[in-house]
């Protein structure tokens, strides 16, 4: 498989394996949002639906109407009902994502989170990954975790590293290159993130992920940068070209996420990880591109 | 006076008012990289210099031949004793900006920071103003810090701001809009920082930091993009025309600016604040130009 480098390679690469076609249970896409979303993927033809919730309103969607074949629906009135009901498809293997319409994040949360029923299982880490196509930039970007975890624990930073090394080889990269972002270039008591970080180096080096080179402390321009290392006379076998970088919380992470948005650019994807299927849960103020680009990386990744 | 909305406008400021020509001492101009940014601002025609350092290395320079009305040298061997001597002649008041040269950072600061000798104040926070300017944007934008303290103390934090109002003030913006930036658009628990940023309002509120509006958390695209605001349903005086950015540690503000440069094409311009006078410290991977911006942005804060 040739490396997916961009969100139009993406969904290119969705299409060229129609048995692949993934099915996507949505709960309560009763806003304009979310059926533009739903509109966007069918008309790209990488994913079928699973629309779950308020009968008179989703019977009454455009693209339901005109792609029978693409769609079913089932009426369920109750919010949080409608929530179970698309996470019980995805864990009776009717559905492969799972996606977020109009209800709260904590009501989706809280099915997605049962502990009977829901979808994360037993000791994994929920987490959050982004992919973001930055224009000029020759690869996506890809990190973790801008939604979810504040301040990850070792253990939670260790599971974090792992999904981006999941998603970034279903990306077709065989060996992701994974900065540990910092300010600093040196573990110091000062930061105790950077000795979090020598721990998951020395994680790598025992190949707890895989084929995946691993390294940090490095700033930002250090990572995605060719030339900075060598103007600063950083040797790293990261060497500018990162696939994908651990934050050190999410408020860095979120820093990242909107200085991407508002100053570069960029145009973001993004997915829940650790759970058994994707999960996406668009943000009202993402644009079409991002939820359908979100719905196409989940779809890359659903087993 | 007008708003600096950019750094020609600046330097175009500075050469407004040749009365107010700022005079730089640097201590241990032995590189290149030094040897530009003096060349450069020399040519603007904003600051004079007193180069302190190797005799052989800086009498050689050709800035130094071509322009010995606007130079002078003190012949200092010994790297320490450079700085302790580009230190004294700001507190005698013969210089009004110190700036670092070939030397350690970590050597310099030892000058500045002298109990005895240096140049902060006791009681005085030491911290870093970055001033930003990125391509599309419709004005300069501040933040701190993305160098000096890791994890500000709320007093620090109210430091911060101080600082940042002062400067921004210098740059003609009367009531500076500054804002306190955050993954949270709501205070919690989960986030000690938001209560910091709870106190600063009130602090605000009671005028501890002049004409300024203040206001958060809130994430970087609300705070400077006028449409995200009203998508999230946020109402802010800020009104995504922040024109400083308080972050939440070092961390996310060595992310914002190394995103803004890596990714945005952003010129930063930087310097020291806290000290009787505006301290510079070029790093080796600045661009000339952001050299210049730095100089000229402590030489219009300068007393």
């Amino acid at each position: 498989m040739q490396p997916i480098l961009n969100f139009d390679s993406l969904t290119a690469h969705l299409l060229s394996i129609p048995s692949r076609r993934k099915r996507v249970a949505v709960a309560c896409p009763h806003d304009s949002h979310t059926a533009e979303a739903v509109e966007a993927a069918i008309n790209e033809g990488f994913a079928d639906f699973i629309l779950v919730g308020r009968g008179d309103i989703i019977d009454a969607l455009p693209v339901v109407k005109q792609h029978p074949e693409r769609i079913s629906t089932i009426a369920i009135d109750d919010t949080d009902e409608a929530a179970r009901k698309a996470v019980a498809l995805v864990r009776a293997g009717e559905a492969d994502v799972l996606m977020k319409g109009l209800l709260n994040t904590d009501n989706l949360l809280r099915a997605v989170l049962d502990k009977e029923n829901g979808l994360l299982p037993r000791g994994r880490v929920l987490s959050h990954i982004t992919a973001s196509q930055i224009p000029g930039h020759d690869r996506l970007l890809f990190f973790s975790d801008a939604a979810v975890i504040p301040f990850p624990t070792p253990e939670q930073r260790a599971a974090q590293v792992g999904y981006m090394a999941e998603v970034v080889r279903a990306f077709g990269i065989e060996c992701p290159r994974i900065a540990l972002i910092h300010c600093s270039e040196k573990s110091s008591p000062k930061f105790p993130v950077t000795a979090d970080y020598a721990a998951l180096k020395e994680q790598a080096a025992a190949e707890a992920f895989g084929c995946a080179t691993i390294d940090g402390p490095m700033d930002v321009k250090t990572a995605c940068d060719p030339h900075s290392g060598a103007v600063k006379g950083i040797v790293s076998p990261i060497n500018g070209q990162a696939d994908a970088m651990l934050m050190p919380d999410i408020e860095s992470g979120n820093v990242f996420y909107k200085t991407l948005t508002c100053f570069a650019g960029a145009t973001n994807a993004g997915m829940l990880v650790g759970t058994s299927a994707p999960v996406v849960l668009p943000s009202r103020s993402d644009s079409t591109r991002s939820k359908l680009y979100s719905l196409a990386m989940a779809c890359l990744t659903a087993g």
